[in-house]
């Protein structure tokens, strides 16, 4: 077991480094690391390594790391590649447990360099010394007490209680060359490079646990062990807000799928399945990851979606509110007692709804009582302020107010200012310049979708719910068996119909015959009208081939029906040698939908539901959860689906229970969780009907391994 | 009739203007617009009216216009708004042709102002005088000959061919406060407040004429005329791009609506439509806009969707990749040939496939050879260039490279570069200075998206196209007559029957009957297994009331179907007294698609297509186009929509003929312009099948005024 917080502390907190490899040619990595360190003033005791140089950039240097006499807490190796080995056991040998490996040409480079890599980890292993890298750029750690930019960047942010891992080294670059453009601001900052040993599990784990951090950032490419992020971040969200910038979305997709719900889902959309479910905040952009992360910090969280506008400007007032709807925020509705106010301080050729728009003269004055009035109404979560400069206002006057008033709301009040150039110096300059102030209008309405997410995370989803489990463990002992003994991979109808029975999931009741003489001799079981369905392993798409017959009203009909299909069979050129035939009750009407399940290699296993029937890959109504799902969790997914409106009531159906389905798909939770050898199933169509156990499942289908 | 061209260039190029009612105080409009004419040089004579002051900034006053004893091109209205009046009235007088008035408090105030506003309006129009505004900002024209900046605004862009309109006098204000931020040039700008005479199609036109003008670019709130700016822009985007930003996306949706297809429109839905099919650029935000202007006049169009990304970063590379997804362009699968190449200027660890990663240490002449041999590759359409500057490269030396590879290719190469800030000072005073280095990532793919939409709209969509009509002139007769004989808004069977027959529409054989006894005898026309469904206004959604009983065999199920139906609608508390029946062909099987039409207020007569049946306002596969349409737009409405690769073979479904459904929509794009009356109408489900002639409209329903 690692113990990440003892063994990592000592890569962002050393009271003393050594560079194994500082160069003295200026350019290059190992000088300007050094030169980074000594810039920013690093607090602690720095030690130097090159055998051929007396000093570099004044820090006297020892030829080896045997002849370092003090003890060391984190070593910096910038060897060449064919040096990094050796190094490395030098570091091992002098008691050093925090090692950084910058070079490059390891595993990304092909099998001789991961064979390289394999090794370093080995030795780590064996002596309890942790590793970052190798190919990475380096860490910071901004806190005044250590002062460390162990990087080659020449910028550096300012302090915040933001960390940022990032798994790209020339993204964190690019990140730090443009600081002083974008003011982002954070503590600590890691490159991982290749994650050979400390990967973002172990990061998380460390930050979560670390009181002075108040937001996790991570650019990633890929997840070292999806469902032990997942797990530590359904951990660590409710007390702290992490947010993922995850790239690489259009990596090849699953292996390709059997069921519908393997073909519905994508690497990409099980991410962020995870990162959903376990309150982690997806950004798409770096900038909306670190105004995110600024905001957190800086606001309360609203405590609805209904956001109300202020503004001098009209146009970038209707522009935000399309900017609002489309991230699924609303605008309030102002009561009359707030637009009763209103009127007494504004024109009266004033906009009065929202966005209200108070016309370019008003005075700092005015949009001080203004922005007060709104905070007072119930119907406001957060407020948005639009400040354009016109000729007759000082802008520097409205900010000043606008500043006071944000800090003193509860509720989130962001600020987007248009003012001419020469304000900015005045207001860098002031006791005000920490307030955020966008120049943009787009980010505005992400930040805030965020920061309601993160509410409604904590308060629906991020809570504690137990349980009972639902499948018995005689239940499963039984179901097992059945496994155990399966002929094939894709499970017979027999099966799955004694599956479903131990589960009492709610499977039409059926007979699996050869031919119509069989069914002749075994309907008693079922009542008329009836569906005749083929049954063979070899037609996945049973309507496409003409292979249903539906609403069979006797046995008359049941025969016709049966030389029907052997000839739509013929046609479509399949032999109906050895094929099964299905004669199942016939369920009219309701409303259908799918309910599946999948194991995911990197995040395991997975349930699905949404809109079902022969257009469900067109639909594309794919809502995933990782399993076990609670109840909530349950809930979520039928709500999100787009057929939830018409089990709603969609055109006058009746409402139908929702928690008849919640049942089927905590049971279906279970099916994954408690067999692993169930790699997929589809229950496609389930069809839903308003009345109390008259639901049924149509069609089933079980991939095991 | 408006004579755009000759009345409109002197508000642009006037050679002499007079303020009326400039003011002697600062901070005031009246006297800031004022200072920015003389500030920025202002190229003709200068007139100021102010009966209270000798000279203002040094500018003699005249007491009255009477008393300005030249004539005058161009009078700028500030006038408080009482005055606004008597001054036009005065400016007629003197013989001006051209007024803006800057004033506000006029049609946006209410029934005052507006019946103020309508004034104005009259005594222009009987005069031959054009206004601009009231309520506006004013205008500029950047141009060396002009130099006039008649806003209150105290920045002024760059020259360029780009021109802007802007609907909301504050937008344009935050455009200009920040232009020495964002860099945005054009060359002429005007704010048109309420439209009261001049609006967006005036300048359209003008603007279109004006070969000095290389891309139109507006934001609007509303359209003044809707159909005249897509007749408009059909014409003028095939000779210069014009771009939109259409606020108010939220605007309040169409009137209720009694069909599908109205209940599928939105009025952004139907300007979106305009915007697309007239070829116009549709933008989201204000960067995007002038982003995509400046990159349309930079680049030559790419020939395809096909893009390289070249980058010494790999991070910024992959999120590029997602953002190029996002934005429907796709990585090129490079030749053999070019990895050979690549392979012998790069590391052996670098990336040969797409995003190239040359890896930190690509100097500036591997850049610039292996951006060449990127460009030689057949396979690109498109290059975007990353640079993070890293430690041991010279960002100068790379991008003055990179900028001159720019200039040589004719395909688009855009550059995004992240170099320490002190670069820039270096580069601002470089020959390369006007080279686009984007700053961020997340634009690009936006703007090469615009690039290759447009390429894609003038080779496709913006070609004439002549067609042959569908409706003979004597089938149009007998069509009218049966609209002027009708006794219901909604048509009724018998009538949609018979207008189908004549328009070669495929509906199914159906009888009208008003219980068994009346099918038993009329029954014949019509082959067994039929469907039954009710008939009555009152019932919309007929299957929802179990109002349609399917694949009926014979007469004796047909008299239970009867029965049946009637305990459904009684069950539903609908009365069966005075109900209709339909007995019908029953097609099985086939696609479901839905065929409708629409009357717009402001933009016209439109048709859809999208998928059909009970779902289709859950799918939302809304596609629509202005009518007419020819048959190139035909044929995008269908391959655009969701079921398309159903219709092309989705699953083993035959490839049906695309031709046949792409008559039918030409047909009802006739329906729509030819009928004037006809309001709504809905073919849903048309039942498509593979086989010719087989196709089915089973059910339509027509509405008119």
């Amino acid at each position: 077991m690692k113990k990440n917080d003892a063994t990592l502390r000592k890569f962002f907190q050393p009271k003393s480094l050594v560079l194994v490899g500082a160069s003295s040619t200026e350019g290059s990595i190992g000088y300007e690391i050094l030169k980074s360190i000594l810039r920013f003033g690093y607090q602690g005791k720095i030690f130097v390594v090159n055998p051929n140089a007396k000093e570099i950039l004044g820090v006297a240097c020892n030829p080896n790391l045997e002849s370092v006499e003090t003890e060391i807490d984190l070593a910096i190796i910038l060897l060449p590649k064919k040096f990094v080995l050796k190094g490395f056991q030098e570091c091992v040998a002098k008691g050093i447990k925090n090692v950084i490996v910058i070079t490059a040409g390891f595993k990304e480079v092909g099998n001789e360099g991961a064979e390289l890599e394999t090794e370093l980890v080995k030795i780590a292993l064996k002596n309890k010394v942790r590793i970052i890298g190798p190919n990475c750029m380096g860490l910071i750690n901004t806190d005044n007490s250590i002062k460390l930019n162990a990087t080659f960047a020449a910028e550096l942010p300012k302090f915040s209680k933001t960390v940022f891992l990032s798994q790209s080294g020339a993204l964190g670059a690019a990140v730090l060359n443009t600081i002083s453009q974008t003011g982002f601001s954070f503590g600590q900052f890691v490159s991982v490079g290749n994650k050979a040993d400390v990967n973002e599990n172990d990061l998380l784990e460390f930050w979560g646990a670390d009181k002075n951090i108040e937001v996790i950032t991570m650019y990633l490419e890929s997840f070292e062990d999806g469902r032990k992020f997942f797990d530590l971040a359904k951990r660590i969200t409710p007390i702290k807000p992490v947010l993922v910038l995850k790239s690489a979305r259009s990596e090849a997709g699953l292996k390709a799928a059997i069921s519908h719900t393997g073909a519905l889902a994508s690497s990409d959309k099980i991410v962020d399945t995870a990162l959903n479910q376990s309150g982690v905040i997806r950004v798409e952009t770096i900038e909306e990851m670190f105004e995110t992360a600024s905001a957190l910090q800086k606001f309360s969280l609203p405590n609805g979606n209904r956001v109300a506008v202020l503004t001098n400007a009209g146009g970038p007032g209707i522009l935000l509110v399309d900017e609002l709807e489309r991230n699924n925020l609303k605008l309030s509705s102002l009561s009359s007692e707030t637009e009763k106010r209103l009127r007494e301080i504004l024109l009266p050729e004033a906009s009065f709804g929202n966005p209200i728009d108070m016309l370019p003269g008003a005075t700092s004055q005015i949009y001080k009582t203004a922005a007060e009035i709104l905070l007072d109404d119930e119907n406001v979560d957060s407020l948005i302020i639009i400040f354009v400069e016109p000729v007759m206002v000082n802008s520097f006057d409205v900010l000043t107010e606008l500043s006071s008033v944000q800090k003193k709301s509860k509720n989130p009040v962001l600020l987007a200012a248009f003012p001419l150039p020469q304000f900015w110096e005045r207001w860098n300059e002031s006791e005000n310049k920490d307030t955020i102030i966008y120049k943009s209008l787009e980010i505005i309405p992400k930040i805030l979708k965020h920061l309601w997410e993160r509410k409604n995370q904590i308060e629906k989803y991020l809570v504690k719910s137990e349980q009972s489990e639902r499948i018995k463990e005689s239940e499963r002992v039984s179901i097992q068996k059945i496994f155990n003994s399966k002929k094939n991979n894709i499970l017979q109808q027999t099966e799955i119909n004694s599956i479903c029975n131990k589960l009492k999931l709610p499977i039409a009741k059926g007979i699996i015959v050869k031919n119509f003489g069989e069914a002749e001799k075994k309907i008693k079981s079922i009542q008329f009208p009836v569906v005749l369905k083929v049954e063979s392993t070899e037609i996945v798409h049973k309507s496409d081939v003409g292979g249903v017959i539906v609403n069979i009203k006797n046995l008359k009909e049941l025969k016709v029906a049966f030389t029907q299909l052997q000839q739509n069979l013929k046609q479509k050129k399949y032999s109906s040698k050895g094929v099964m035939y299905l004669v199942q009750e016939f369920v009219e009407g309701g409303i259908e939908v799918i309910i599946g399940g999948l194991r995911d290699s990197n995040f395991g296993p997975l349930v699905m539901f949404g809109s079902g029937g022969k257009l469900v890959e067109l639909i594309k109504d794919n809502n995933f959860a990782l399993a076990p799902i609670n109840i909530a969790e349950a809930e979520k997914l039928i709500i999100n689906s787009k057929i939830y409106p018409m089990l709603n009531g969609f055109r006058g159906d009746k409402k139908i229970a929702i928690k008849s389905l919640t049942e089927i798909l905590l049971t279906c939770s279970e099916l994954m969780t408690k067999f692993p050898e169930v790699e997929e199933f589809d229950i496609n169509p389930l069809i839903v009907k308003a009345e109390k156990g008259k639901s049924k499942i149509v069609d089933m289908r079980i991939i095991v391994s």
